[in-house]
């Protein structure tokens, strides 16, 4: 199922021509991701014990068109079903209908010394009941 | 030909396992370009009148391998021959000849309403003797 | 009255100590303030036209208490009576009643020139029915 | 001695004012105190070892003119004699000779419980040779 995460555009993510600052994107989609783990998985990044974390490995993003100081953004999360320790993510950003950016994404889990690997057996069955396809 | 761009990974951009948190590289890839644009070019982006900016149209990135508080990460910046409005960037970042992230993006020189507009023909001809391909 | 502010603290608001790194804090005040003038006195940042904005003239924090990764933190802000384009701010943070921070600031109003001008009307009486002081 | 950290002010750092974003200046004032620690007491943030780090216990700034893109900004930091586990930061920015901000701040050197330590004995002679007052 796919997960919606609405940021309102704030000051803080705008620059000089008034548009989000690109960086900034990419600091709304580890929210997103963020808040997926915390809310639908409830398994928040902050209780992955012994974990060196999600790192993410490539990303790929299109911006197609600016978004704006106030601008209602809603994040549209979809994941595919897990690897072993990697996770493929997809995701596109819209408002008022309008698409602002789309991307994609491989997260790993890794361990306190940045090894990969395998999802704890309760959030690959989480992360499983999510998957898209 | 390349521009290297040197940056040593400060404690503000690393996250609770001790490495890079990921966003904090888009922002060095911007200032790489941003110095590109000033050093090599001499038209810095502040220098760029009436103009909405240079900002990102796409950008894809790989993170091949972590980087940590105090190292001096390289950047190599290569450009090809200017569209009408766009440039295509190719970045590489290397620490001690280990590759730390690979990445691509398209820059669009814009007008103050975001609208693609020619690059100035002194910037023109600057990227034409910058450009690798 | 008070208005309050909660922020989960996040993986990006925290250093390599997993602690907010303090810069992090800021942000989140100006979130707060941002946040109070959309939801509280109903004239958003991003709808205060012809105006320069509200910049910080000055502040001043203490951070009592380290924050970490996941941590749900209150920000209380109190307000005084507004002066002719600047107004006081007071900050509390804390999370599960221990105080994470105490700060105060001054906001000034200004032109899109950077020079300070009137409150609006409608905004110093939205301002005032919530002075504290 | 005074130490003078040099920062230019870039795209990132500037917002829809095109001004310095204020919290932009507390990352800028935090890596200042970082090249201060690598490159004058050579003793650089990264190899504090066993340590939580410098946390930063207070802070206190007034911004007294704005920056903008393209602005070179000296930062003056002066310290006093180390305390036995604090250190008092002065700070001053400026462009051609206009005060942008003056700061002062406390540092509290921690242990990897957050519990402060006293000054490693190298460390606290370095701190002292740069003491101003």
């Amino acid at each position: 199922m796919a997960f919606v995460f609405r940021q309102k555009i704030l000051f803080k993510h705008c620059d000089p021509a008034g548009i989000v600052f690109y960086p900034r994107y990419f600091e709304m989609l580890n929210d997103c991701v963020e808040a997926f783990f915390a809310d639908i998985l409830h398994h928040p990044f902050e209780g992955l014990h012994g974990a060196g974390g999600v790192p993410t490995a490539q990303i790929s993003a299109q911006f197609t068109a600016p978004s704006r100081h106030g601008d209602m953004v809603d994040f549209t999360l979809r994941t595919a079903a897990p690897g072993r320790s990697s996770l493929a993510l997809d995701f596109r950003a819209a408002c008022d209908g309008e698409t602002r950016l789309k991307a994609n994404s491989t997260l790993v889990f890794v361990d306190g010394n940045g090894r990969p690997q395998s999802w704890p057996e309760s959030l690959k069955a989480a992360l499983n009941a999510q998957a898209e396809r």
